[in-house]
């Protein structure tokens, strides 16, 4: 079949692959100092952020995204209390961050300030939290804030950043890594968003994985699981320890979490981390 | 962007999403008695076969498909020597399943002749093993040659069919699942394909495990996995046995398994056995 007008189109260059929402309307479009933002509302999605052509998140599915860009990471850690966000100016990840009651801190920096305004006005369910006394929102380069950061003093990293095109791309870059490390506390953690096994592995995990190995990092471990909206449907997160192996988290804690999930559990972080075989030995254990 | 004449679109009706891949060429295309087989050379993912608009397989990402309908069920019977494979006529879970050493009879039955026909022709990397002396393809309705088997004779009853509609309805019915409980010996199991987890959940995993339980069988257990070209990306296989805990398998032998997988291994199977939190308690523990 063919699909008119009525639907939102993101097609990937180089892999003749395309993924499309019907959508109602178009409820805003604008374009940003940095990237051309859009907000669809779909027929069975909910609302639909894009960004540059690019879907970043469903209203349907951006819950498998962003538990697992945090809850691996955050049961990694041995006692999460300050965390710092790159990106994620959509605040889903925020959100899921501050669920956790031993943080005392989330600091988020997010280059386009206009992202997390659309988000408040568009998808005010992730962005509910975002009065919590214990966060920061910044509206800066993170490469910047990341370089002027004393060393040591953050537990937890998470880089919730588009795809390592445009202002995003130095955000895969070794010398950044290599900051990264140096402002983490000895046990911390990085997760790292690092897109589709399938689409990515030799272009962006396998570089990614060298990256990390250089910059300092314990073996890295890549997590993955489902997110239909993204290109091929399947996704990843990478996490990587200041000298802590990232394949044992607090399970128990996990297991008995205070806080609502609609896919992440005790049960499929374990999962998470199994390597499929095509990855094996190219991706560590 | 809208996508022109160049690819082939499969929407799903009722969910408003869609999934494409650019062609080259079609290279196949007839009407069965039972349903209309295409095939296409897409641009990045090898060839495409589609029955009905709908894909049934690329090259590029059917192992994840196939080695997830077989390996699971067969490292989980204690030793299985007999297994049915109801539809499967494109021969790529047979191939799976030849892989198994202690397998010594397959007999798969697919209603439609054609399927197969087109899948040597165009496919044969995956019918290459149909010479086997061990298996043999009948081509006839599945749920008759059910009901004409004798009791407790089968170790693994695979049902590898299209969406529960068209020829394939009567495969996720009760009548037809008590007929394979009938079948299958003590510690008999069925692996039955069961739609993706995001869009089936109350339309077809929920009654699909209560008719299961009204069948006879012991608690099943729905594994999911990523099919990026099946709608949504994410898709799932449910096992259910004759008297025994599909949530246990031979680890050992999956790990010390002869034969070259690309996504299964020891880990990926009990990765794909954790239920996310959104179908726990429904879909069991």
């Amino acid at each position: 079949m063919t699909l008119d007008e009525n639907w939102f189109t993101e097609a990937v260059p180089g892999e003749g692959v395309a993924f499309s929402l019907r959508i109602k309307q178009r409820l805003h479009a604008e374009r940003s100092p940095y990237q051309r933002i859009e907000v669809f509302e779909t027929a069975h999605w909910g609302r639909l952020m894009v960004i540059d052509g690019c879907v970043m998140l469903t209203e349907r599915d951006n819950f498998l995204y962003h538990e697992m860009m945090v809850h691996p990471a955050l049961f990694t850690h041995a006692e999460p209390r300050s965390v710092l966000i790159i990106g994620g100016g959509d605040c889903g990840t925020l959100q899921q961050v501050l669920h956790h009651p031993n943080v005392e801190r989330v600091i988020q920096v997010e280059i386009d300030e206009r992202v997390t305004r659309i988000a408040e006005r568009f998808f005010p369910e992730l962005t509910a939290m975002n009065g919590d006394p214990r966060c920061e929102l910044r509206f800066e380069d993170g490469v910047e804030l990341v370089r002027r950061t004393a060393d040591v003093c953050v537990d937890v990293v998470i880089i919730d950043s588009t795809d390592p095109v445009g202002p995003a791309r130095n955000l895969f870059g070794g010398e950044f890594l290599r900051q990264v490390h140096r402002v983490l506390q000895p046990g911390g953690i990085l997760a790292q968003q690092s897109e589709s096994p399938l689409l990515h592995r030799q272009s962006i995990l396998e570089p990614l994985h060298r990256s990390l190995a250089q910059a300092g990092f314990s073996p890295p471990a890549t997590l993955s699981f489902p997110v239909p909206s993204y290109p091929s449907g399947w996704w990843s997160c990478t996490l990587a320890g200041k000298a802590c192996d990232v394949r044992e988290f607090r399970h128990a804690a996990a297991a008995a979490r205070a806080f609502p999930t609609r896919y992440y559990n005790e049960e499929v972080h374990r999962g998470a981390l199994a390597l499929p075989e095509f990855c094996r030995g190219v991706l560590g254990a």
